[in-house]
């Protein structure tokens, strides 16, 4: 009925045809790199010029080891419009997981930054047999005994332009891998049409809202699931971009949301708290900024509140997975909700929020029944739709485990309240099972979160003879605090009936994360999972009616 | 890589599922219907359940000839969610079009409105042979001698609730037919996937941009390319609806939007022109109305001038065809262009606009050659993507004839500017080709039409020997106007060169409309096509570089 796919070219054709001149902004250890969008498209043309003259051709896959640059954004282009696949690797994970998902993609060329992730790939070489060549991203050629290393820039200078032939929609154009808390990191493939309704799904008000007008810092690094996907998006729009280069402190990105007018960032929480005090300590003009997509894990309400009085900024909390291709749900009010108070428009916006269009969802209990949309019923959240994988690249196990049907079990242990909204209770994996019943370890972190003298807290489910499992709160005061635990329970105490609270609460320096900045639980767990705990109160104890 | 496939689904699952209470509202001859999308889901899975024990089955197609109400609505989703196909027939054809539409087809049930479409029906009866039964879209039978008709709202009553299977992306979801100014009209398929990525597009703010806050009136005819496809991106985004129902006077369209808080609607200039002399002479609010899209044809500046000034209210040109599902470029000013003058910006918005996201075009010459972007070279517009129909049904000539590979060929005529903008400057079949050089025949007829005597305007080309055509103007004085040909040519006189001015201005009542509203200049053209002609100056006369 239609001659024509659903591929990444028409977006890069409205970037650089409508927009040629809109701007692109790119910090890197050398400084910042400003250019347009007729000169990313001239480079991006290139840069395929020159995969193809190093052999890349039709579904081969290129890795990319980098920060968020516009040599990495270039790359994000270059690749899926000749055919070949993008295949986007954390440079910050253990030695061990690159390279076991460097062999198990089979990449053949990787592009990769200089400094860390250049080094990573130098100490492994020996094992990445695969690996024909390594273009450094880069305008010149660190030192170095891999042979076959090239310079982007110089490649970029001197190949030819590259003409992008038409593709099939079902071309494979993207792989990231989980990040692989318990077991090898699963890798995760993306085709043209994929990317293609993510994107145009992301842009609607129904999910982000991405216009031209708007001004897109890509905070999200670019190795998790494609920055969440949001450099496609924004193409697409023919919005200006930034991107903040390796590692950018709190002062970078104040400073990039104020030269460059960002009007919508995103990223882990932890990024915008550091952010908030960096401004309390510093002057810095924010104003530009309207709206901040926070993922990976809860914004405490408290900076949720901060950010909307004192800089006019809305954090709208957001839900994905690398298996729904990052961005699954936004929460933001409805238009009927204007007329709720403001405390209760706020409790709304803290949940995870409305499943974007082309998805849909529903909650399951542990026998696969599905439970009532209440706020209050607990189950497994199963989501299906275009955007979300219908399996794992060469992995039948996990794919038996995580699929039902066409719905995957996202592993989440969520509620929907009446008014649709999704609220993350729990990882299945994180949940305390306790007598029988649930205890939310996130909401007992985020509570703990909210006392005036705690930084981070993280709890975590300990075996117990009687109850299974117990909750333990791991937690790091802030200085000069002397809080002790009797404090911390009395606390949470105001809040939740006595048989969630924690067994114990251990005094830590500083919460251990992951590589993609999440609380690393698994490592809490295996240092504490023998702590002695005290003979506590259950479920049962205090209701009488288990057991 | 994706286990599910592009289909409505999931909108028609957002909305029935995320946003129950939001209301549709409906009026017809009987008064309005008020409702909510837990009530459209209701009646539109019954409506389905009815279709499937009247027969209808994967594939087949369901003809519908309706006003835009609540139950032609439930129709748009019932009949493709159940993997047939909705075609949508416009009931004021001449009656041998609708017969061939029908027949052409193959539609084998009809869902058809009391009154007018009832009556076509009843006419054509003995000819529509392969029509197997007729649903009057009302809740009580009509006085009728046709024996198998049923009930819309009986049906819906009673019938058992259909479940929704899963789809195929290809699945022929919708089929409309160009309106056919010259020869037979032709179909056009739509699949579930094209009308998916079409929805999407349509809500991002590079296109229309539909949010849930919204409250979307159609007042584009359903029959005419689905009421430019906006109820299913309405459905998907969950905003509120508002059908007019049957002709709706610009009285009417006055006390929805001020009742029901209308934010956007859109259709063909003459409703808004209508709505703004109702406006002049009667009391009402608007003030909830931000925007109208315009298509069809171009809205006077005037017109545009006025929405703004006395309004607030912003007309945004659209162009579109059957063939790409309508809106296929949408025009809005680019962000940098708020620093420009309120003209300068005011001129950019007079034209069709940026291209919308998904697509491609080109403008190429008579040799097929394209053509620069200067807002000076004028060429037939070629678009392509994924919205845009890679053929007609049923007709290889026509279809050699349009298309180029994947490009179709548009039959319109258009200059792009250096910022991207699309400007039609007329259908090819409308241009006026004088002495080697193009006159727009839409250009002169909207200068014509900023004469404050003059009501409407078409111009024509009329056969020449000298320089094969000469334009010749139709005007339609306002009452009480005495204007004369020469006080007209002046007017022309003072914007563009002698030789475009027409050779005769023919004062006439009413310029004649097609069944979409648009001008009917083939009836014109055969009526004046031998208008006696003075000797009349030609481009060479003029610049003496000619011939």
């Amino acid at each position: 009925m239609t001659a024509t796919d659903l591929t990444l070219r028409p977006f890069y054709w409205r970037a650089t045809n409508l927009f040629p001149e809109k701007e692109i902004v790119s910090r890197d250890s050398d400084g910042t790199t400003r250019y347009d969008y007729r000169e990313f498209g001239e480079r991006t043309e290139t840069l395929a010029g020159a995969l193809s003259a190093l052999g890349v051709e039709l579904g081969d896959r290129v890795g990319t080891l980098g920060w968020n640059t516009h040599r990495h954004y270039e790359a994000y282009f270059a690749i899926p419009l000749m055919g070949a696949q993008l295949h986007t690797i954390n440079p910050v994970l253990p030695d061990n997981h690159v390279e076991f998902i460097v062999n198990d993609a089979g990449d053949d060329i990787l592009l990769v930054d200089p400094g860390e992730p250049f080094e990573t790939v130098e100490r492994l070489w020996d094992r990445l047999a695969g690996v024909r060549e390594v273009i450094v991203m880069d305008d010149e050629l660190p030192e170095t005994d891999i042979e076959c290393v090239s310079v982007y820039d110089e490649l970029v200078a001197n190949a030819d332009s590259f003409e992008w032939p038409t593709l099939s929609e079902d071309q494979p154009a993207g792989m990231c891998y989980t990040s692989g808390t318990t077991g090898k990191p699963k890798g995760v493939e993306y085709n043209q049409k994929m990317i293609y309704s993510h994107a145009m799904m992301v842009a609607t008000p129904s999910a982000i809202g991405i216009g031209e007008s708007d001004v897109v810092m890509h905070v999200v690094p670019m190795y998790h699931v494609n920055s969440w996907e949001l450099p496609f998006s924004t193409t697409m729009a023919g919005a200006k971009q930034v991107y903040p280069g390796p590692s950018p402190s709190a002062e970078t990105l104040a400073r990039l949301i104020e030269e460059e007018g960002v009007t919508l960032t995103a990223g882990v929480p932890t990024v915008w708290i550091n952010l908030l005090d960096y401004l309390d300590n510093n002057n810095a003009d924010i104003s530009s900024l309207e709206r901040i997509v926070v993922g990976g894990s809860a914004a405490p309400r408290g900076v949720m509140r901060r950010f909307k009085e004192e800089y006019d900024v809305v954090i709208e909390h957001a839900w994905g997975m690398t298996e729904t291709m990052s961005i699954g749900s936004v929460s933001r009010s409805k238009s009927h909700m204007q007329d709720w108070d403001r405390d209760e428009r706020f409790e709304k916006r803290t949940k995870q929020g409305l499943l974007s269009p082309g998805m849909e969802m529903k909650i399951v209990d542990e026998g696969g029944n599905e439970l009532p949309w209440d706020g209050e019923s607990v189950g497994e959240l199963y989501v299906r739709g275009p955007t979300v994988i219908g399996g794992y690249y060469n992995r039948p196990q996990a794919n038996e485990a995580s699929f039902d049907g066409d719905w995957l079990q996202t592993g989440d242990i969520a509620t929907v309240d009446e008014d649709g909204y999704l609220e993350l209770v729990d990882r299945s994996k994180d949940i305390i099972k306790s007598g029988g019943e649930w205890i939310s370890s996130i909401e007992l972190e985020n509570k703990l979160m909210e006392h005036d003298e705690i930084l981070e807290a993280a709890v975590i489910a300990v075996p117990h003879d009687r109850w299974r499992e117990r909750p333990v709160a791991c937690v790091e005061r802030k200085q000069q605090s002397t809080l002790q635990e009797d404090a911390v329970l009395e606390f949470l105490e105001k809040a939740y009936p006595k048989w969630w609270l924690p067994d114990k609460v251990i005094f830590i320096e500083g919460v251990p994360k992951t590589a993609t900045g999440k609380f690393d639980k698994k490592q809490l767990r295996d240092e504490y999972e023998n702590t002695d705990l005290p003979q506590t109160p259950g479920k049962d104890d205090e209701t009488g009616d288990n057991d």
